[in-house]
């Protein structure tokens, strides 16, 4: 597929060679990081390494990593009511969590839905802090003595619109609650430091920032935080917070794939975020009608999502394919799925439009050659659409 | 680590050949499986390849496979008090477990302390049959209108004890019970086919025959069986069973492992044995007063459970390990942990004896020149411990 244009980076983001090297080295790695002998050793040396990389991507320390399987993993896990600020103190009671977050933060938790209250967003699709603060003071109000979990993402999927999560962590800790940071998009596009933004756990994922499908981390703000009853027993692996034999042949190319994207952010970010300006302006000289989502606030560098009227997102993706270039339509959880995207819908984008939004990201790998051949594409697209607007309206 | 003689199979195998290929050919997958577009077919059409290949090995139906991050995760998966026979039914109020189940499956489930019911195993370690089925009685005798769960393992992870699966499904399903099997220790080692076993669910573990560690899956025996609340909530990802982006690598490694050992099981079973017979009767000739742990039944091809009276496990294995040889105390996950072996404990064998017991674990690439360097080391520390247990003695 070396033809290929792969503008879906937020889906899954390429192999790094810095991860494809750590894994093809781990193949060799033949203990078990639990097992006590030179093989089990060398094995567990592997995994506390590539924690290190980890933990340095977010400013953690490395005993404060929990390796899982994934994003999903790690926010399914830190969404507990036994959640604690420390052990022996009183868990959650109560989720708020913002409209925008990802299905395995929506859905993924282990609170019942009758103590779970959402956070609205702005129509440019930024948490309403407000209403976040009043949600927090009426919780209080109800003479709550326990803590209060919020969660909100650090920057958003679809839109790539980056939350304002160290000032909701000020009003979160203000009020006694916790904060849980989904930073699986953010984590490697931007600076994501877990004790600048107030985050008390912060989920990352490492097929996004170039390691491997199939791992991840919960990362702890302090060691004091208590996650209570683990999602998986067993072995006692990652000091007890999560049983199972560690994939170390993933968890070699997460910490290598974390190192890289710290090393290069900086650079990367600002070539990354001016190609993607560029991808936008030549998108809104050939489809002027066309709506950025997001557009007037802070995104990620490398996000795009959007719609123009009377097209479909399923045409306009099954054209782009066809053409080579491999765009989505929104989170690839929800692909193939008839429901629009919940994250415009959240901001209140009427569902003709949102039914149409295209989501297009790019990586440090993307060439202007490549925003180039989307661009060409694009023009064919929307030169279609207005042909056949004209001739529906005639 | 070349010269190093690797005697700890059941508690990770070496990558297979296949595997390692199948992995590094993956590296060049890009896309995610959930997108609709080129890159994401490609990594679909890979993982449903894969999950074909492991279906084969238990004689499954591929959509009847859920990948996982791993043995653990498949056992809590399966271990819920919302598995009902299809859906729409009536859970599991009730869990049957033998008392040397592994502790993802002793500790892992999502059923409360008090509705679990311990069933016993003999000296040898098998579990007991008529206590089962009085046990299985005594819940219909309470007028219990939902199913009974029962975690019987395929063989032991410790002794390499073969249990009596098909047996103990005939009374579980007489009983209107469901029967869940760990196969992770047998799967890859001796034929294990979920339909000839009448297991409803089957878990297995990628890195105990030759794939990474970190993938796994839990496979039914009919689509009909229903795993009520997942596990992981999020993306809709197995067929709603486990959400969460598939660990592409992992799973192709996982298939092309699965589907390696499959082929080479008749001859490698056979092979493995003999030297296995080779290596316990060289070990008896060395040091006659040791006891060979379940020597008497059915056990796995290639494990060894053995103690000497008066050698200590913790002694043993840092000499053999200084000797270049790799062996452990029993299973990896309790490396380090000064409890002594829950499994010979079950099988009532004396503290004393048991504290010194050493799990001694080959396979497909174990040669005789490495059960020979085993021996010579063997015979040093049992010389060592007989002019020892002299001196004590004068």
């Amino acid at each position: 597929m070396s033809e290929r244009v792969y503008l879906d980076w937020n889906a899954t983001a390429p192999l790094r060679p810095e991860a494809r090297a750590a894994m093809a080295a781990a193949f060799d790695y033949v203990g078990n990081p639990s097992s006590t002998h030179a093989e089990g050793r060398a094995a567990r040396h592997l995994v506390e390494e590539a924690r290190e990389k980890v933990a340095a991507l977010v400013g953690a320390e490395p005993r404060n990593v929990i390796f899982t399987s994934g994003g999903t993993e790690a926010n399914a896990l830190a969404l507990t009511p036994a959640l604690a600020p420390a052990p022996g103190k009183t868990g959650c009671s109560r989720l708020l969590m913002s409209t925008i977050e990802h299905p395995s933060v929506r859905t993924g938790g282990r609170f019942g839905r009758d103590v779970i209250e959402d956070v609205p967003v702005t129509p440019a699709g930024i948490v309403d802090l407000d209403v976040l603060q009043a949600r927090l003071q009426g919780a209080l109000a109800t003479g709550l003595t326990s803590a209060v979990l919020v969660a909100l993402m650090h920057a958003n999927n679809e839109t790539g619109v980056v939350q304002p999560v160290a000032a909701a962590a000020e009003r979160v800790h203000a009020a006694g609650g916790l904060l849980h940071v989904d930073a699986v998009q953010a984590a490697g596009k931007i600076v994501c430091d877990i004790k600048a933004l107030g985050a008390d756990l912060m989920a990352i994922s490492a097929h996004k920032l170039g390691g491997p499908k199939g791992v991840g981390a919960l990362i702890k703000r302090s060691a004091a935080v208590h996650l209570g009853e683990p999602l998986l027993k067993g072995g006692g692996q990652e000091r007890g917070a999560r049983g199972g034999t560690e994939n170390v042949i993933g968890i070699a190319g997460f910490g290598a794939a974390a190192e890289a994207a710290g090393t290069a952010l900086a650079g990367d970010a600002a070539r990354i975020a001016a190609l993607r300006d560029t991808l936008e302006a030549q998108l809104l000289a050939a489809s002027p009608e066309a709506v950025i989502f997001g557009k007037e606030v802070e995104r990620l560098p490398n996000t795009t999502m959007v719609a123009v009227p009377g097209l479909k997102a399923e045409t306009a993706l099954i054209a782009l394919d066809l053409a080579g270039i491999a765009a989505s339509s929104g989170s690839a959880c929800s692909s193939g799925k008839v429901a629009g995207s919940p994250v415009l819908a959240a901001m209140n984008v009427p569902a003709a439009l949102a039914s149409g939004a295209i989501r297009l990201s790019i990586g440090p790998a993307t060439t202007e050659h490549e925003v180039g051949a989307f661009i060409t594409a694009w023009r064919k697209l929307v030169a279609g659409l207005s042909k056949r607007g004209r001739s529906v309206a005639a």
